[in-house]
């Protein structure tokens, strides 16, 4: 017998997903297709539907629809995915609840405004400009971790929006461990008697030709052209309005072949995740990914793991030697490996290696960390940033620009996030780990341009699931324990010993 | 002092604009870029975000808000634009009201599914097939007429949706004019010794280079490309989010430029329409279009008057002739304006030209009069179009898949749509005479390229206006007179008599 209550819940939640699948496409074009003049009407048409999405959200609750729900669940009667449906749709439903609808507004117009500052700021290395305004946004998501509650620290309020159930106790004990693995290890490398080059690996790559090659990898990777394109536009993302209609975007940089497929590979990763989300359950939590942590999991996998792995060009390679003779004809392939693998410390994350880029993130999650507790001065960021890059990463910053200033995040109020993407590097070793033992030829599958297995055990182990678990849970039941930052330690020494002869 | 009521209406209507733009997007992506296996997706959620639109728009008189505004409209209280947004809100309003909804969701579940039943029945050339959908859809129709009501005919209902405030009697007394004009001229056409041959014209024109030619005119005619774009698409059209964000699309064959090339001149003009609307007003009445009459009169003078002129030709044709040696180097200007202009009694609506467009136009109209008047058998359709394509314009009709399944208007539910056709084409020949006496240099123009002074004209005198005026009340306030063939069929008779030395 159907539960009538959960029946009407869903049929809520679709429409609400209808509107939200609209708000990515209007995002996905807003990035790749739309007309320049157009960004003050659309910012307009963005709001307003975000407004009906809230509306109707609140609304799930109306003559206590949802509580009786809740009570349900609270009590034992819902069972299985009705219950994860109504568990997870709580969780929403309560942070949602607790923030003012005054708030809300509030906080989108001055992140609308503090982004194109931010911008200003960037382009013209001037932190002060943008000040007033991260100090208006630290404001803001301090209150909404005072709306929002938590035990210990603010940032708690915070972090769990993007990883649900992770403590900030918890994120420093484990980026902390991670620091102190990564720094050594980034000494170590620094001291290696192997230098790598990549010049003989530059060259000129007309787009037209890497456009094709960008398409043949995703492909080959298992993404699905009839239920998603790939496009382009200034920082790659991907987007979905449904699990037949995923978009992903890349970036061609006529001199640097490697940035469009790392790229491509990476969105792809998040792409087929997206494409594996259970169609059926479309609108509910059960069609979502559970936190931000183990969608980054799944590009970085691909981009990492497997996508800078010696076997994975083993059957590209020769590809790209076809497509592009000059330069790679006179690069051979231990060569070309050791190129894409090189460890450069350096100032923009986004660039960054396996080894240096989650110092990155420590370092943006020391600092947000303390903002938000309340513990440094706004002011003093760009020096703390210099500092600290210089302790981690040894790299000199010359510019606010090319520091403090880099990332939109903060300015966007996206305060919590980047946490997210050390987890997800985590998170795809430890599943690495598991799918290597589970399939022990591996390697030999990969050489052989063969990613059905790789994609297969992902989408049953991940993908279908949805919200159906926590991460927590999830990582539990594929990998028999808790996030555990070990396997990509050993991962990276693995790897790393060997290319740099530690 | 601002008005109260209005500007509480106002606001309303732009909410509700923000949706319809996004509706806009959302059909344009679907043509455009949409992934195939996304189109029943997509479908649920256009009907969802259609019926939320449907919803605020009778959601408009809550609390009686808008039937007091008329009433201080029918009072005299409202004055100048803010009477216009009233009156035009209300003639919205009072028909969808009377729409109960679930015939509006029976009208959209039935025509989205026969929209599929055509493009089979057209595929398999199966009449048979579409027959029953043709049937309920008319139906509903008829249906629908009644809801709306009438004085004479219920086709009257069904056209006033496109042509406000045009009656099937006057549509049928201009377009049997316009036959009693057409029928003969086409005699003597082709009657005439002046034989005209495309051979030479025809070659192989790449698609790249295409796309580059038909940018430059829509760029020449001064469509902004900073506040829209161009794309391709099966079925050329344009659609509009906002003033600022207008796009267009053509078709681009590999054997036949002038395809792309006309599709794109018609598209611009309607595209240069949307441009053209006041920005101000976006979501009120005032920057929308009064009818499809109007908008296509736009769209055909700069495909035909302007478009197919000598003097156009003069100043692009050099231009094409270098893009395209092959195969215009050998082609003088004179045999090429010949060849653009050729009549040739064909099949297909979409590919006529201006002499015998029309004809396919008054073959539709008198026949969906009749299917709504309820005085032909539906089955009896194919005989009829037969007979009429034989009568009007002496071609014989070898299937129905080139006959009477050609279009998909009425497998959509557009039946009173096609006149606006004709009406767009008699409309566009009226404004371009009074166009001509008042810019009389305008062929000196034309030929230089400079569009600029034709593009204000139809700015200030029809764009800006958006609905202030009705159709009729636009044409004489510019013109001086109601709708009046002769002008269309003056400048037809002046034109052709040159070319076929008639």
């Amino acid at each position: 017998m159907k539960n009538k209550g959960i029946e009407e819940l869903k049929e809520k939640l679709i429409g609400i997903s209808h509107i939200s699948a609209t708000l990515s496409l209007l995002g996905w074009d807003q990035e790749v297709h739309m007309p320049p003049k157009a960004v003050d009407a659309r910012a307009q048409t963005v709001a307003f539907l975000s407004g009906i999405v809230h509306e109707k959200f609140i609304g799930l609750d109306t003559e206590g629809s949802l509580t009786k729900l809740k009570n349900d669940l609270d009590s034992g009667k819902l069972k299985g995915k009705n219950a994860a449906i109504v568990y997870e749709v709580w969780r929403d439903f309560e942070r949602a609840r607790k923030l003012p609808e005054t708030f809300v507004h509030e906080l989108a117009e001055v992140t609308s405004k503090a982004q194109s500052i931010w911008a200003q700021a960037r382009e013209k290395n001037d932190f002060a400009l943008f000040l007033p305004w991260l100090s208006k946004i630290v404001k803001l998501k301090k209150q909404e971790a005072e709306y929002v509650g938590y035990t210990n620290s603010p940032y708690d309020a915070l972090l769990d929006e993007y990883e649900p159930g992770m403590t900030s106790e918890e994120a420093y004990q484990i980026l902390n461990d991670l620091k102190d693995f990564l720094v050594p290890l980034l000494k170590r490398i620094r001291l290696s008697r192997v230098k790598i080059s990549t010049e003989k690996t530059k060259g000129v790559f007309p787009v037209d030709k890497q456009i094709i090659f960008n398409k043949y990898i995703a492909e080959k990777m298992g993404f699905d052209f009839g239920a998603g394109r790939i496009d382009e536009s200034t920082h790659p993302f991907t987007t979905s309005s449904h699990p037949l209609d995923v978009r992903f975007t890349t970036r061609y940089k006529k001199n640097n072949l490697l940035y469009s497929v790392g790229s491509t590979i990476h969105e792809a990763g998040h792409g087929l995740y997206e494409q594996g989300l259970p169609i059926e359950h479309f609108g509910t939590p059960l069609a979502e990914s559970m936190s931000m942590g183990i969608h980054e999991s799944q590009s970085r996998m691909w981009e990492n793991m497997i996508g800078k792995s010696k076997s994975f060009w083993k059957f590209f390679y020769p590809k790209m030697q076809k497509e592009f003779p000059a330069p790679f004809k006179k690069v051979d392939i231990d060569e070309f490996y050791k190129a894409v693998n090189k460890v450069t410390p350096s100032l923009i994350r986004t660039e960054a290696d396996e080894v240096t880029y989650n110092l990155h993130i420590i370092i943006r999650f020391e600092i947000e960390k303390e903002m938000i507790e309340g513990s440094i001065e706004l002011k003093d960021l760009p020096v703390i940033w210099k500092s600290k890059m210089k302790e981690y990463l040894g790299v000199d910053v010359p510019s606010d620009a090319l520091g403090v200033l880099q990332d939109v995040h903060w300015s966007c109020g996206y305060i919590g996030y980047f946490p997210s993407y050390s987890f997800g590097n985590l998170y795809s070793a430890q599943f690495y780990a598991t799918l290597v033992r589970e399939i022990p030829d591996i390697s030999k599958k990969i050489a052989g341009g063969d990613f059905e297995e790789i994609r297969e055990w992902l989408r049953k182990n991940i993908h279908v699931h949805g919200r159906l678990y926590t991460a927590e849970k999830l990582v539990k039941k594929i990998t028999g324990e808790g996030l555990n930052s070990k396997y990509f330690n050993e991962y990276l020494e693995k790897k790393y010993k060997e290319i740099y002869l530690l």
